[in-house]
C-alpha cells in the first residue's frame, strides 16, 4: 500500500493511526502541499479531488476520504476493531469522529486558512481568530458529550482506542500548534494523553514523519 | 422516532431521504435556525453541538451527525441497502459521501456564512463567491470521480441510490439556491434528476415540509 499524505495534515495523521492501530504497512509518500503539489497532474490523477489522504491498495483501488479509508481498514482488518459490536454504540463513536471531521476540522485546514489570507486579505490575527472559533466550538461540544454521556475507560469510547480517538488526536495536535487553550477540555486533553501513551498513536504522529523538519 | 432538524438544511435533508428510502417513519421537529432556536437549551439537551439534525429513537437514545446517522439506520435496518456489499464498493460510496459531507457542506452552513457577514463584515457579493468557490472545487472533483470511475446505472452507485445519493440530491438543491451553474457538472445533475423522480427524494425536499414556507 502507498499512503500519499503530509505530516501536518489531520487527515493523513488520522489515516496513519488507523494503520498502526490495525497493524498495517504502507509506503509513505510525502507531499508538498505548501507548494500545491497536490494539486498538479500527478496526484489529480490518483485523488481527483487534489487533497490528501489517499491510499492506494496493492491491487491498485484507490481510497480517498480519511474516514472512508477508516471504516475501508475496519472493515476489511477486523481486528483489533476501531468501532464497537452494536449499532447505538457504533453511531456514538461515529458521531464523536464526525463531530470532528465534519465541524471542525474542514474549517480549519490549509486551503481554507489560505483562501481567508489571498482571497479575503485577512491577516494572521483574523485567521487565528477564526481558527479559534471553529475549534472551541467544536471542542466544547465534544467535552460536553463526552462528560454527558460518559464510557468507563481512558479513551473516547471505553477502554480501547476507536475511530473517535483516532479523530481527536489530530485536532488536539493541531490546535496545540494553534496555540489553542485546551484547559476548558480536561476530558479531550484526558484522552489525547492516554492515546499518546501508545506507540500506535506516537508513530503516527507528526513529528515522526520524514516531512517534519521541513 | 423523532427527527429535529429544518427544511432547508442539507444534513436535515439527507437524514430524511435516508428515512423515507429505509421506509420508515421520524415525527418531524423543524426548529427556527435564524433565531438560533438550535442553541437554546432545550435543545442543546439534546444535542451538545446545537446543530441539526438529531435522531431520537423510540428508545430516547439520541444520535447526532447526519452520516452517523444515516450508517446507524443502515445497520439497524439493512433493507434496502444504502451501501453496496463489497468492501472496495463500499468505500466509494463513503468516499463520494464524504467528499460532500466534509469537504462542500461544512464550509457553506448558515453558521459560516453568519460567521463571515457578522464577525468579518463581508457583504452578499463576497459571502456568495465563498459559497461558489467551495461548491465548484467540490463539484469538479466529484463530477471527474463519477465520469472517471463510473458504474452502470442512473445513480452514483449502481441502479438502487446509495447514501451517495443521499448526501449528493440536497447538495445540488443548495447549490440551485445559490444560483451556481451547474451546467459544467452533467453527471451530477443527471444523477440528481433520477433521484428527484423517487417519491422518497421527494417526500424529503424542503419544499414539502411544514417550514417551507417561512
Amino acid at each position: 500500500m502507498i499512503l500519499y499524505g503530509h505530516a501536518m495534515s489531520s487527515a493523513s495523521y488520522r489515516v496513519r493511526i488507523a494503520l498502526a492501530l490495525k497493524g498495517l504497512q504502507a509506503t509513505s509518500v510525502l507531499l508538498d502541499l505548501r507548494a500545491g503539489e497536490q494539486r498538479r497532474e500527478a496526484y489529480v490523477k490518483i485523488n481527483s479531488q487534489g487533497l490528501v489522504p489517499a491510499l492506494v491498495l496493492d491491487g491498485g483501488a484507490v481510497l480517498t476520504q480519511s474516514v472512508a479509508i477508516i471504516e475501508y481498514l475496519e472493515e476489511a482488518h477486523p481486528l483489533p476493531p476501531l468501532l464497537p459490536r452494536a449499532p447505538l454504540e457504533r453511531a456514538r463513536v461515529r458521531a464523536l469522529s464526525q463531530a470532528i471531521a465534519c465541524d471542525v476540522h474542514p474549517l480549519n485546514n490549509l486551503r481554507v486558512l489560505q483562501y481567508l489570507e489571498t482571497e479575503l486579505g485577512h491577516d494572521k490575527a483574523v485567521r487565528d481568530s477564526w481558527y479559534g472559533h471553529w475549534v472551541r466550538l467544536g471542542f466544547a461540544a465534544l467535552e460536553d458529550r463526552l462528560v454527558r454521556d460518559a464510557r468507563p475507560g481512558r479513551f473516547c469510547h471505553g477502554d480501547s482506542p476507536t475511530m473517535a480517538d483516532v479523530c481527536l488526536v489530530p485536532q488536539v495536535f493541531n490546535a496545540r500548534r494553534f496555540a489553542i487553550d485546551l484547559e476548558p477540555y480536561p476530558c479531550i486533553v484526558g484522552i489525547d494523553a492516554a492515546c499518546r501513551e501508545l506507540p500506535q498513536f506516537q508513530g503516527a504522529a507528526p513529528d515522526r514523519q520524514a516531512q517534519a523538519a521541513t
